[in-house]
């Protein structure tokens, strides 16, 4: 669609120039789909006009294009979660569950989020952090619960004390209403009218063209009910990656998971906490097994290290000391003794279930238990794949699967029904993909960790690098962030590897990506060409990874 | 040589058993040189039946045998930095400073050791640590220096109000003599007499042999003019890594650090800081130069975090507000700012200079300008070799060089001496090795940072790993320690990679090693068959290495 400007002097046409028209996503849609119909391009060449990431404002709530008119920017941060949103400004967790129960929406002001503050985001309309980029913890978890954030405005500057906060000299009390668009990182004072979004006939002819011609396959990311039927009704094929470690943070929970960490001198101690945590992570999967009815879902094994788990203040320490008859000296000593100077490279991943192989245990009990359950009462065929975090070395990954497959077995055995499992591992240690062959022989699938295989390829860490990375691109030593598309010339060439190595063992091996890069458009092109079986992506990412996966495909076509 | 067990009975003869007979490293030697003299082997043999890590014992002072007998020993760590030490226990820097004014020696006690100790570690007859493995802070630095050193003794319980400390039950205060032996790990109460080393004329003969059949280059790492002579006493044929930072530490000069760093709202303000430092720097590089007398001198630029210049006490940061004339506040809230959730993969290395290109200017000032007074007034042909650490990026590289070479082209032409110099990267970042062959097409030579390049490809950190590799030795995992020896099959294909591609481009380029393994006998193996230039080494490895080198290549002869 081209924008033309002209002008008819003395008799005569002037084109005076020409450029691309813009368009809002719907007209887009509208457009491709009308010239198809009308004969003058073809569905494939359609799907060529489509911009993918266009389609995010057509999964989120939007401001009503007249209130926004009347409405000024007071400041803004990254556009780091699509979507606009309203409410009363709360600087807690805890506020934001006050608030709910009052039936008040709220904006989560955060300096920065941690995994503490999952359930406030939960709650919270959108999400507004002072620090952190488009990968940061808020970021990440937003896009993947599909609420809007705002982060990294550094013009936010908040007052716990008085539970206030100033954005460019403008003042907000607890309670203010503040409106902020996670599509252009833009944030206004008071009330804008939200308008829903809807799944139009257009989108859904769209989405059925691209599965027509996509060939790489397309899952989600998701740790919870909600996630998985969200991203089920955007077509998502499968879960590619479930992380267990979300559902130790739940209130019920975390108590079970730090006496867990707490008792760290006694088997005993650690496997009664265990036995509690058994039946909450089998519910928990049982439920992700019945929506997902029999498509492939994968389970990572706990993967963060346990610091991130202990208790933060010392009244907690106090209550977990009272519930263990631990004292708080011995508590705090624990939690002292877990610190890391480099908790990325740490005590984390299947480093932690070689050390307690109990949890591994317990996990795989969970992931079986469950399977059988629901494959017996849904009558589907659910096939877990039990996925290896953090494999540097074949051993590692021979050590656990032997743990893991004597558990299986058992509860299969014991049970008297065929079911069926898979190990694999996640590749995103550089060493797993330079010997991804050696792996290969023990794993029975791939899945790229691109997040933590491009923080290790680069070797600067996703929290850290903010600070140096704006002089990178204010430098031109960088042209794109590594961390929101992925690198080819490097970390791709490590991915490019280990799946030519992996399937020269394995040979029809499935690979798959894992990492915040499987919603991203070129990385999905990138994905295709090299091969890979499929791309998993948060639940809002997904009708765009549709999209990209046949517009990758199409290329070759045209 | 045999060591023979047998009996006759009944006039025949029993052989009961046969085993290599243990004899001391003085034994070895004179055995090899014995054995030549007699025509029973040539030299190339003679060297293949020493092992080269024995030689550690002849550089070293030794406990008195007849007296270390009577001496029991009370704990045990690891065995970090080899050689035998007694002193008065004291626990920290300051003590070790007050007790060398009475001309008392010391050990110095620590939980773990940090660059502040520096000086302390210098003082001291020997370093003693609870904390820490073979490759800690205390551990390398400590070897670096040729002093004694006992790490990670578990059992060390440190009392520092009381300024005592218990092992195993025994108590020392603050003055009581104590015995460490850095080539075992054993502690023992009291004095033992110590016997100084000697380089006899057998230890000549076969570094001699050594240097006839080596093919492979052998530098040191040496920071200090008293590191720099050491090494050259053992035959180092250059400096393969000279840490700038080490300098920096210095308590004349952390002032000036300090003050660069905290000026960090105004250029002006930290030019006059980098100012002060200038000569000092300067100084440092022209001692170096001037012992070296035109053997290669490999100079890397700043590569830590900032913030471990920083203040680590609240009288510290007063005392800079007062001499800078900045609020305590304003000082707090920068060092505060510069934390890092992953330091080992923060802002560091040539990422600094990136972000202040006025530091890595200084000290391409400091040394151009050392290295044209030094070329002067020595007559030797100093050729500087400027490394540029944690390259992962060849437009890193390309922003530095630039930098670099304006600097120095401009210094040399207004000084009309004509002076050669190198720049050269550092390989430590997976993605640098991956892709070497861009990096070459800007790098004059490469030196391999195997310490790095083992965390980063790896996946975990040297300071961190010590808690999880104990179970990964345990349970059979892993079987050596990746950080004491090279990992051939993962961070040596890095190594080989890199190597292959940089040559592609730049075919006769100088390639080194300058991390820890340098001074591993099988890395050095390792490091002759892949065509290493040069392997570089703490002054106390070289004749390590020189023997080592030798054997590699014989190897191949015999």
């Amino acid at each position: 669609m081209q924008d033309m400007e002209f002008t008819i002097e003395k008799g005569k046409l002037y084109m005076l120039q020409c450029r691309n028209g813009k368009r809002t996503a719907t007209a887009s849609l509208r457009i491709a789909i009308d010239l198809v119909k009308e004969g003058k391009i073809d569905e494939k060449q359609a799907l060529m006009r489509i911009e993918p990431s266009s389609l995010d404002s057509l999964l989120h709530r939007t401001f009503d294009p007249q209130d926004l008119k009347k409405s000024a920017v007071i400041g803004t941060g990254l556009p780091a979660s699509p979507g606009s949103a309203c409410g009363m400004v709360v600087f807690s967790n805890e506020k934001a569950k006050e608030f709910k129960k009052l039936s008040k929406k709220t904006i989560l002001v955060r300096m920065e989020t941690s995994p503490e503050d999952i359930e406030g985001m939960h709650i919270a309309e959108g999400v507004l952090t002072a620090r952190g980029g488009m990968t940061s913890h808020a970021a990440v978890v937003a896009r993947g619960m599909g609420t809007c954030c705002v982060s990294g405005c550094s013009s936010l500057q908040i007052d716990e004390k008085s539970s206030s906060m100033m954005i460019n000299g403008v003042k907000f009390n607890e309670g203010d209403y503040l409106s902020i668009d996670g599509s252009t990182g833009n944030i206004y004072k008071g009330q804008i009218t939200l308008v829903p979004p809807t799944l139009s006939e257009d989108f859904k002819t769209i989405m059925s063209w691209s599965d027509k011609y996509r060939k790489i396959g397309v899952r989600t990311n998701a740790d919870t009910p909600k996630d998985a039927e969200q991203a089920l009704k955007f077509g998502a094929e499968g879960i590619g990656l479930c992380r267990t470690e979300h559902m130790f943070f739940e209130p019920t929970r975390i108590m079970a998971v730090r006496e867990m960490i707490v008792s760290s001198d006694t088997l005993e101690q650690r496997q009664k906490a265990l036995d509690k945590l058994l039946p909450m992570q089998q519910g928990d999967f049982e439920s992700l097994y019945r929506i997902m009815k029999g498509l492939p879902v994968t389970i990572r094994l706990l993967d963060p290290p346990l610091h991130e788990f202990v208790p933060k203040t010392q009244e907690e320490v106090q209550e977990l000391s009272k519930d263990m008859n631990i004292s708080v000296e011995k508590i705090n000593a624990t939690i002292e003794d877990l610190k890391e100077f480099n908790p990325m490279m740490g005590h984390r991943g299947c480093r932690l279930a070689i050390t307690y192989p109990e949890i591994a245990v317990m996990q795989t009990k969970a992931i079986i238990n469950a399977a059988i359950n629901v494959s017996k009462s849904e009558k589907v065929n659910v096939e877990p794949q039990i996925m290896i975090p953090l494999v540097g070395d074949v051993n590692e990954l021979k050590y656990l699967k032997k743990l893991i497959s004597e558990t299986a077995d058992k509860i299969i055995k014991d049970s008297n029904f065929k079911l069926v499992y898979h190990i694999g591992t996640m590749i995103e240690i550089p060493r797993a993909a330079l010997l991804a062959d050696e792996i290969a022989s023990e794993a029975e699938f791939f899945s790229f960790g691109t997040n933590d295989l491009t923080q290790m390829t680069f070797g600067f860490s996703r929290d850290d690098s903010g600070k140096f990375l704006k002089d990178y691109y204010d430098k031109k030593i960088f042209d794109f962030d590594p961390f929101a598309r992925i690198d080819e010339k490097g970390v791709g060439m490590l991915v490019k590897m280990a799946v030519e190595k992996g399937r020269s063992v394995r040979p029809m091996m499935h690979c798959g990506i894992c990492g915040e890069h499987g919603g991203n458009p070129a990385t999905i092109k990138f994905c295709n060409d090299i091969g890979l079986t499929y791309v998993s992506c948060s639940p809002y990412r997904v009708p765009i990874a549709r999209l990209a996966g046949a517009q990758a495909k199409v290329v070759i076509y045209l």
